[in-house]
C-alpha cells in the first residue's frame, strides 16, 4: 500500500461552506466550555480538537467526540499490567513497533475512537462495509434530511481511468466540468423540492418520499471503533484506489489518529502505509536483482501485471517514475 | 414481536415487470438441468427452488444461490456427534425447541445460506445494519447500473403516521398517489438519462456519475449468513414496525427457510414470531389479572405506553382489537 | 431469565486471599493519585472504583481500568446530536427505557468499558465464547503462571443436579467436601511443583510445560466489551443456570455498571432481568386464564416442560413457590 | 511470513493411537455410503475425504463435515452474476489471483466450511481467540470427559528458545524428555482418576471436577468458518512462529482447502505463505541494493533486529542461510 497520498485540506474556496449552524457551533462551544476531573488516560493534543468539526469535501466533517485509552493503553494491554503499563518512553515505541510489525493486533483493539461525521449516501454506502465499528445514523424514517448534496469541486471530476476499471484518470476540460456540476445541481434540486412536495402536499411518509433523493445527500452518524481496526479502515479507504471522496475522510481521520497515538500511527505508517507486500515470486526477484542478475518480465516467472506492480513497488518504473511512498501527510493532493 | 405480519405475493400486476432477462433465465436452467452426487446433507424442498428468482417489490428478487447444513446439522452440533446426530424425528425437533427456546443460539450458526438479491438502494442501506454476514455488491465503480427504479404500488403509498414518528399510516388518496407517482417516475428517469449523459458524452467516472441516482435506483447483492443470524434478522425486518419494503424481503427469506430448515423455522415461529416479552412489571400486572384483580394503568405501575403495549400484546386492547399474533404466512397483508 | 440471582460478596473468609500483591496495590494508588483534566463525559461514581479490584471467588478480581460514554452518550446517538444530546434528564430516562423496550440496541453500543481480570483458566474458557469483545490475556508460552488455583468454599461444593443435567443441586455433606478439597488441592500442588521442576530442572519450553496445570489455575486478561454487548453477557452469565463461578463475575461487572450507566442498568434490570418471554402457547395460555379459564397442561397445548416453566416464570409453581424476580443485588446468594 | 514450514503426518509410532472408536468409525462409514443429488456446487476432491477424520498430534483428528462454494463461487460472488460466474478456467484463476493480491477478501467469504475437531484444551484456548467462527463444543458440564490426554512425541519435547521468549529451541536430551514424560503421564493419570472419584463417590457436580484436570486433556468441537477468515487462521497458525501443537493442525487443515478451492489455495501460498512484508525502510533498503550499494545495518537506518529480520526474508543471513519459504507442504518438519 505505498500510494497513499495526502489529501490537502481543501482550501476555503467558494464551494465550501460551513458544514455547522451557528446553534450546532454553540452548543460544541458549551461543551468545550467546561472540564472535568478524570483518573482515565488523557491526551492533551487529541482533547483541543475534542467536538471540533474537520472540514471535508464541500460541507461534510469528521469530529472526535470521545476516545478511550493512548499509546501506553497498547503497552498496558500488551504486558497485561496493573498499572499504566508503561516503563521508558523508548521502550514503550520499540514494543508498539514490534507488535505493529509481528501482527499481533489485539493490543491496538484496547483503544477505542468515536466520531460524528456528516457525508454523503454514496459514501457512507462504502463505508458501511466495514463491519467491526458501531454505528447510528440519522433516520429519514423519523426525520427530514437537510438540503444539502456534495458537489464536487471542478478539480475533483475527473474521466473514467483507461488502465483502472474502477478509478478515474483525467481531471474533465472546463465545458464538461461545468455541465456536469450543471446537471448535478439541478437534479439535486429537484429531487429535494419534489421529496418535500410529497411530504407536504400529500402526506407521503418520510420512509418513502427520501427515496427520491440522489446519493450525494448528505447523511451523518455516529460512528465508533477500535484503533487496530479503524487503522485497518484508513490502509484501504485512503489508499490511491480508493475514491477520492472517501480518502478525504480518511485523511482528516488520520490527523486525528495521529494527534492521539502517535507512536502507533507512526508504526502504522512506518510499516504498513509506506511498506509494501512482496508475493513468492516478487522477493525471488528482489534476490536476484540484488545479486546483480539483469531481470526482465520475461525471465521473471512474472505476469506483465505483477510485473509493472513490483517495478512500481520498487521505484524502477521508468515511465511514471512514482518513487517511494512519502509518508502520510507529506505530499499534495493527487 | 407479535406483530409481524404476512406480506402476500405481489399480485403480477401491470407495474411488475420479470426482473431477469431471458439470458439470465438461461444460465439458470442451464445450473438447475445438472444434478450432482454428494455425500453432504441436501434438502430436496429447498433444492426445489435453489437458483430460482422468488419476485419482490416490482423488479427486485431473491434467489437461493447455496446452503450448508439442515435440521439434522442443527442436533449434531449440540451433541457434538460423529454421525448425523440425529436420533428419533421427534426428539430432535425437540430439541431444536429447547435450544431455540432457552437462547442456546450457536447450534443454529451451524447453518448457512447464501441469496443473490436485487433491491432498491435504500432498502439495501437498511439491510447492511446487520453486521454479521458476508456480502459482495455490484460495484457502480467498476460497472453502469441498469436503468431500473423501484415504483411503489399505489397501496403501498402510505401517508406519514400520527402515531408512530417513524412509521406510515393510512393509503394516500388516489390523486396524491397519482402525483407522487408521476414525481417519483420524472425523477428517476431524468436523473438515469442524466447519468448517461455525464458518462457517454462527458467521459465523467462512474464513480462520480452515480451520485445523481435517486434512492430507488435497484442494486443487487450476494448475501451470506448462518441461520441464527438471519432469523434475527427475520425477526427484525419482518416486524410490523419494519419498513413495508424491507418486509417484502424478509417474507419471501422467510418462506426459504421453512422449506429449508422445517423444525428450526416452527420453533422460531413459536418463540420469536408468535412470542412476546414481558417486563417485570407487565409479569406483576398479568399474574394480578390471573389472581382476579382489576388492574388499570393507574394502578399498574406502568407508564401509558407500556400499558398500551401490553394490552395489545395480551389482545386485550378493545380499540384496536388487534388479536394474537398469528403465524408466520397466515395474515393478509397489511 | 426471571432468574437471575445475587451472588453476595464473599465473606472474607479464611479462603479469601488478597489478590494482588503489596506492589501492584502501590501501582493502582499511583495512578489514582493524579487527576487529569478532560473535556470528555465522565462519571464520578465509576471514577470512585477506577482501578480498584472487587473481589471475585477466592482470589481473583475484576477492575474497571477505563470507559467512555456514559447514560447521556446513549441518547446523543439516538438523536445524532451536535451536544450532549440529552434534554431533559426525564425524558432522557425515558428514551433509554423506550430504546431498552423495543431492542434499538445500536446506542448502547457507543458506550465502552474496559476491565482487568483474574479468573480461573475453566471460567475463561466460557467467558472467551462471547465474540464481541476484545481480548488480551497473560501468555503462558512467554511468561511463567503464578502458583495461584481456584479453590471452592465449601458451600459452593454441590452435587450434579438430578433434574438439570447441566447444573449443580444440593451441597456436598461436610466429608465429601472435604475430601475432594483435599483432592484439589494436592493435585494443584503436585501439578504446579512439576510445571516448575519441567521448567527448572529440565529447560522445557514454557509452552509445553502449562499444560500440566490443571484447569483452575488462574489466568488474567484485559477485556474491553461495549455496553450492549456486555449487558448481553450479563444476562446470559449472570442467569441462574450459568455456573456459579462466572455469575460471581457478572455480577461484580453488574455492580460497576450500575454506577456507570445506572438508567441503562434499571432498564436492563426491569425489560430483561425482570421479565420474561412467552412463546405464542404461552401467550394463549396467559389470555385463558386472566379471562378466567382453569387451564391445565393438559388442555394447554404445551409440553409438560414449558408447562413447568410457564408456571415457575408466572409464580403459580405450587412447589417451588419461586416467585417473581427481584431486581439484580436484592436477592440472597443460592 | 516466509517461515511457514510443513509438518509431516505423524509417522504412526507407538505413541499415536486412533482417535475413533469401532463405532465412531462405523457412524462416518454410514454416511459415506449414501450419495445425494444436488444441484450446488461440489467438490469431488474434497467429498472424497469427507467425514474422515486426519489424525493430528497422537489421538486429535480433524474432519471435514461440510463444505459450501467452490473456487467458482470466488468469482461468481466477484461478478455477482446469474450463473456459475466462471468465464474461462484460466480467466477465473487469474481472476482469484487478482482478488487475493489486492485485499479484496470479500469473495473469498463467500466459501465456507465445517470441521469437527479433537484437540488440547491449550490448544482449544489459542484457536478460541480467532473469533469470526462459529463453535459448539462438547459440554463438560453436561457429559464426562474421556481419559484422553495429549503427550507430546519425545521429538517435540523442546527447551525455551534463547532467542525468541515465546518459541522452542532445540530438543531436551533423552533422559530429560523421559522425566517429562513420566511426569506428564503421573500427574494426567492422577488427576482424571481423582476427577472421576470426586463425580462417582463424591457426587461432585460435573461443572466442578472438570477444574482437576490438566490442560492437556482432550475435547473437540464443531468449527465453522469462511474461507477468508481460514486462511487469515492458517497464516497466523501454519506460521513457524506459532506453536507446534496448533501448526499441527493448520497443517492438516491446509491440506483439505488445497483439495476444495485448489486455485484460492495457491494464490494463498503465493502471496501470503511464500511473501514478505517490507516497511518503508525496508524498501529503501532493498532500493539501494538493488542499485549496487553496499548497505550495512550500521547505514540502513533500522534497529538490529528489523534488519536481521530483513536480511532472512531476502535470504542475505549468513548465519542461517535460512532461504526462501517453500511452498506449504514442500518441506519436512522442523
Amino acid at each position: 500500500m505505498q500510494a497513499i497520498q495526502k489529501i490537502q485540506d481543501e482550501p476555503a474556496g467558494e464551494h465550501v461552506t460551513d458544514p455547522l449552524t451557528a446553534d450546532q457551533r454553540a452548543e460544541i462551544e458549551e461543551i468545550r466550555a467546561t472540564g472535568r476531573e478524570t483518573l482515565r488516560p488523557t491526551v492533551p493534543a487529541l482533547e483541543e480538537i475534542l467536538y471540533q468539526p474537520l472540514t471535508v469535501l464541500d460541507r461534510g466533517f469528521v469530529r472526535v467526540v470521545d476516545y478511550m485509552g493512548d499509546d501506553g493503553a497498547i503497552v498496558q494491554a500488551a504486558r497485561v499490567s496493573y498499572g499504566r503499563g508503561t516503563k521508558k518512553v523508548r521502550e514503550d515505541r520499540g514494543l508498539i513497533r514490534y507488535l505493529m510489525r509481528h501482527r499481533h493486533t489485539t493490543p491496538f483493539e484496547m483503544c477505542e475512537i468515536k466520531y460524528h461525521v456528516k457525508l454523503p449516501v454514496f459514501v457512507a454506502r462504502q463505508w458501511i462495509r466495514h463491519r467491526t465499528a458501531n454505528v447510528n445514523e440519522y433516520s429519514a424514517r423519523y426525520s427530514i434530511l437537510e438540503d444539502e448534496f456534495y458537489m464536487p469541486a471542478p478539480e475533483h471530476l475527473a474521466r473514467q481511468s483507461k488502465s483502472n476499471r474502477q478509478g478515474r484518470g483525467d481531471v474533465l476540460a472546463l465545458a464538461d466540468a461545468q455541465r456536469v456540476l450543471d446537471l448535478l445541481r439541478a437534479d439535486a434540486a429537484r429531487s429535494y423540492a419534489n421529496y418535500q412536495e410529497m411530504m407536504q402536499a400529500h402526506d407521503l411518509a418520510r420512509e418513502l418520499a427520501r427515496m427520491n433523493l440522489t446519493l450525494n445527500v448528505f447523511t451523518q452518524w455516529y460512528w465508533k471503533i477500535d484503533l487496530h481496526n479503524l487503522l485497518h479502515f484508513l490502509s484501504l479507504r485512503g489508499d490511491a484506489h480508493a475514491q477520492y471522496e472517501i480518502r478525504a475522510y480518511a485523511d482528516a481521520m488520520a490527523e486525528t489518529v495521529k494527534r492521539w497515538v502517535p507512536n502507533a500511527f507512526e508504526a502504522f505508517d512506518d510499516y504498513v502505509v509506506g511498506g509494501g507486500h512482496l508475493s513468492r515470486a516478487g522477493l525471488a526477484v528482489v534476490r536476484r536483482m540484488i545479486a546483480g542478475e539483469d531481470v526482465t518480465q520475461e525471465n521473471s516467472g512474472m505476469s506483465p501485471r505483477e510485473w509493472r506492480e513490483l517495478q512500481a513497488l520498487l521505484d524502477l518504473d521508468q515511465e511514471t517514475g512514482a518513487g517511494p511512498a512519502p509518508a502520510w501527510g507529506q505530499q499534495p493532493a493527487g
